[in-house]
């Protein structure tokens, strides 16, 4: 992991009117008996006007000679001070759909170009705590093309990511070893791998 | 969705000293240029102090003669202002084990006595936004035990939770209809169902 080493200096309370990314709200409801109540949420501010989403994830799948893997990322997060295992993702621009944020996003981040093939419902990444959302958008990547041959990722000053692949008949064992060996596993990865491993236990294909 | 209608009646910025739940805090740390940097991060104060989780997720499969469902709820969410579908969770409390907090849970929000056969890694919700994380634990229900013919949730006076199952074979296509009829989609159901789709496409079973 050296290549992506950090080290946190301070973490101290952010006060709302110094919040640029996120903030707190309180939501006052009528829950289903006619009382009101208050819930604490936190909300991402930079979700654009004309959006219902957040941002995307991008489940890659590369068919390799060996049988099928998939596209992940190294990348420290603040939040959590570990170096989390992911699938590429990012923040949806204004005026851009999910499949333009999922194209773009991967280029800019693996190199890769790929062509979108389907894009899920809305997830809510923690719902009893905030608002923020995704769509899983799906792409294929065509290895054969010239393009595709060198990827070079166009990373901005404070992003520091690496491109990996894991075999996805695999993926829950190497998770179980990534977490050993102190990365985070992003949830997304994690439940779609767990997801992969229940289909194997009930015979599902 | 008559059962379990309320109503947002208004939502305001929640300063940093009323917020009971929530909390924003600024990072600063070193990337791994040696640069500094800072973001921005939400976290719950819920966490105990001996804890390294915030709270479980529950899978829950029941085998019954038409093929393996999955217990999930209907649980209104102020967050995201939806009856959202879940798998049944909750937050740790003080000295508990993540088995512990899922059995107990389980039983509280299902009214069913479940039996531990796994525990995941720790897995992180929106690791670029907040620190939330939580494990999932897999159970099963002896649906043989006398206590399970019946289940009766003990839900507290702010929960208002439906349970049901659905068909893993269809879950995807459930959760899509689910989120056309007016439900948002928690990302552990919906990444979970995803991961299935891919062990189906890829035959991995």
């Amino acid at each position: 992991m050296g290549d992506l080493e950090t080290q946190v200096l301070s973490i101290e309370p952010l006060a709302e009117k110094e919040a640029v990314w996120t903030k707190l709200v309180k939501i006052t409801y009528r829950d289903p008996n006619g009382t009101a109540r208050t819930w604490e949420s936190a909300e991402r501010r930079s979700r654009p006007k004309d959006s219902d989403i957040d941002g995307v994830g991008i489940v890659a799948i590369l068919e390799k000679d060996g049988g099928p893997e998939i596209l992940l990322q190294k990348q420290y997060r603040p939040p959590v001070d570990k170096l989390t295992i992911e699938v590429p993702a990012g923040l949806i621009d204004e005026g851009e759909t999910p499949e333009e944020a999922a194209v773009r996003e991967l280029k800019e981040e693996t190199g890769y170009v790929g062509k979108v093939t389907e894009t899920t419902p809305i997830m809510f990444n923690d719902p009893g705590f905030c608002n923020t959302n995704l769509r899983m958008v799906h792409v294929t990547i065509d290895m054969s093309l010239p393009e595709n041959k060198n990827p070079v990722p166009q990373l901005e000053d404070n992003e520091f990511i690496e491109c990996f692949t894991l075999p996805i008949a695999t993926l829950w064992k190497d998770l179980e070893r990534l977490e050993a060996e102190g990365y985070a596993i992003d949830a997304r990865i994690g439940t779609l791998a767990e997801g992969i491993e229940i289909a194997k236990q009930f015979k599902l294909s």
